[in-house]
């Protein structure tokens, strides 16, 4: 086999065998493709498009180039849920501690974030002395303990994935949906879950910005998933304005910690029980109206965040944090943003918000930037509140205050006002199985 | 400026700037836009293509990212001739000296072959001794002096079009009519000729298969002459079954010789007259009648065939094998192939014909071969003519004996065989000019 002629027939539109991918993503793992030869075929598939088997069987392929992990120490279902992310996505912290507390077994493994926000393990670290990475037999232990444990991803995983995603970086291949499926489950396969609830979110602040192109990738993502015998379903969330009111490390877990508590905002509660409701019945634990009554359960009797704790302190973070978030090392500069008009607030433009706390410092621009764990964003009014002119937006946290007039800048042009109320958004669009869309 | 916006601008089928197009180009030759880039926007520019006006920009940066030859010091009109190549092209010796006998100027840079036979400039080297590497001032001499020389083509010209068709070569995008025309009038345009005449072959031993894309490719690349302030017209010829009878080098030396001493097969004499008529035509020398008539005197009063001597003899070449080709090193070993079938001969593929002469040596399957400037074949039966089972079809002729089964199999598959008489082949299909397309 040569990869010229599997470049060749992806270009004229065939669809490509197991074995011809095969040889294109082992032979590019192991260094006989040649980058050049595979920015050729991701173009082509860029172009050309994959059928859902061909995206199946890249997905397997690329699951299968690094170590797959072996969950069958830990009993019971194993259930994991991955976000493909936004501003203010907190909900990891919220719904893996409520399902692990509804009896299922989450044993998740989770990424750094590029972008506006760390990602879940950033966050954790967040929380002082937390370790993300574990022993495979502390792993397991723990999950078979306490039900839950969530760690970073290992770089053993699914490396044609990285060697892949790193060529698409450079080479305008991202944006295609069953290359962005096969990278998004290579990593799920491989972290061993028997079912997988994806959170496909969709709008500015979101890598999708349009609730069909969202939908696209949620049902190439189910039909991967089930092709290679995982059960896996997706909530379509929306991503246009934050979600939450903390958009930051330290602040996101404090956030999140109040969604555990019972108090905290209606936006991000409602979107976390959906979640949680929905990686339940994944599971088998029941229909909607069953598992949504157990997840408000363990949301009212603190059991879900007792068990949150519970995870941290096994993995030697410092849970009085998360008792109370007044212990976090607190940002040395904070800085008030006043609205620059009267009327409503019609739209709080989650990426150029998101934009304005990675300007803080809460996230990285670069893989190697460093992470001001303090820096971020409290917002106090969001889309549909009424302001006044001079009325507090938000508060800024950093501790470089030369970063608040950049910052206030991005933070502004993602406002804008208007005399009458806007509509309000859709929290989640829709959900996808393996039956079909299901649009809300 | 990025090349990943350049990337993406074609990806999604926009026209790239000149300033975008010389950003890729420039920044490929001197090494800072990597292979895995370029190879990328590659495949974006096969299968979303190009405009006339992009190609053309295209292929003037790709021009002169090298040497542009200067033939200001030549005086009069300065014709060029190209062919797209095929099994048995051996035009150039003839229509280079009769084109020049008519007064213009031939200042041609010609390449080696890859494939069925060797290119022109093997082919002289065929005649003992001939210096195909002149210094410029040789050159230019020898055209102010003859009206002819032909060189090889210098290393320093257009080494944008060396390393992207090195790149295309191993990534599938090396048949995409805007790629293809930009790689050969970049190098047209850095020969510095102001009138060029392309043959554009088509057929199985052509690169185009069909007369609707020989068409296309040549519309594209008298555009791409125009644009660049050039003469530029284009004839559509044959390559379904080989030019003339011979194939190989010396083999095809000997054949054009004839053609310029009036006794030379009728389609090769007729086609290089075509040519020949074009190429003054384009310099200005006439109306069609009229160059077609200086064509013949000059073919039938011998001083084509002088002057082809004298630039030989110029360039160091042994002219006695041109008065008498038994002066050529004889082959060692010859075969003859006869008939398998009685009957009409409905086809004789060029392409199967042009491996079967590279079996026995005459043509390079790799960069790094040599070349047996004496195998080849002579063919005494082609399309049309009827034969009895067991009559000689060709004499090979290798100095190396163990080639002569495998040629003999796939000459013998390009043969086909019927009861009655096929229709006659056109030579000439059509002509591109400036103006349009001319269908003959």
């Amino acid at each position: 086999m040569r990869m010229y002629d599997v470049i060749a027939k992806k270009r004229d539109g065939g669809t490509l065998s197991r074995e011809e991918l095969a040889f294109a993503v082992n032979g590019f793992v192991s260094g006989q493709v040649p980058d050049y030869q595979m920015s050729a075929l991701l173009m082509a598939i860029y172009l050309k498009g994959m059928t859902g088997e061909e995206t199946a069987q890249l997905t397997d392929l690329m699951a299968h180039s690094g170590k797959m992990a072996d969950l069958s120490s830990i009993q019971g279902v194993k259930v994991d849920k991955h976000s493909t992310g936004g501003v203010g996505d907190k909900t990891t912290l919220v719904v893996a501690p409520v399902a692990a507390a509804c009896g299922v077994k989450v044993a998740k493994m989770s990424g750094r974030g590029l972008g506006h926000t760390g990602g879940t393990v950033d966050k954790m670290e967040a929380v002082p002395g937390t370790r993300i990475a574990l022993s495979e037999q502390e792993f397991f232990d723990q999950v078979n303990r306490l039900g839950i444990a969530v760690v970073g991803q290992s770089s053993e995983m699914a490396p044609a994935d990285r060697k892949m995603y790193a060529l698409r970086d450079v080479t305008a291949t991202v944006e295609s949906i069953p290359l962005i499926a096969s990278s998004i489950m290579s990593k799920k396969l491989a972290s061993g879950s028997d079912c997988i609830l994806l959170d496909v979110t969709v709008g500015t602040g979101a890598f999708m910005k349009t609730v069909p192109r969202a939908v696209e990738l949620a049902r190439l993502m189910v039909e991967i998933g089930c092709r290679n015998g995982r059960k896996v379903a997706a909530l379509i969330t929306d991503m246009d304005t934050p979600l939450g009111s903390c958009i930051g490390n330290s602040l996101e877990v404090a956030e999140s910690m109040e969604v555990l508590k019972g108090c905290g905002p209606e936006d991000l509660t409602q979107v976390c029980c959906q979640l949680a409701t929905n990686m339940l019945m994944l599971a088998g634990k029941g229909g909607e109206a069953e598992c949504l009554a157990m997840v408000k359960r363990v949301l009212a009797d603190g059991s879900a965040f007792r068990l949150c704790k519970e995870m941290f302190h096994a993995q030697s973070g410092d849970v009085r944090v998360l008792d109370d978030p007044r212990c976090f090392a607190p940002a040395q500069y904070q800085y008030d943003v006043c609205s620059p008009s009267d009327g409503f607030i019609c739209k709080t433009d989650a990426e150029k918000i998101g934009i304005a706390s990675m300007l803080l410092g809460a996230g990285r621009l670069k893989k190697e930037d460093s992470i001001d764990y303090a820096a971020g964003i409290r917002m106090y009014k969001k889309q549909g509140a009424a302001v006044r002119r001079g009325e507090r937006l938000a508060t800024f946290y950093t501790n470089d205050p030369a970063r608040f007039a950049a910052a206030e800048e991005t933070f502004l042009q993602g406002f804008s006002f208007g005399d009458e109320k806007p509509e309000q958004l859709k929290l989640i669009y829709a959900r996808v199985t393996q039956s079909g869309v299901e649009y809300f």
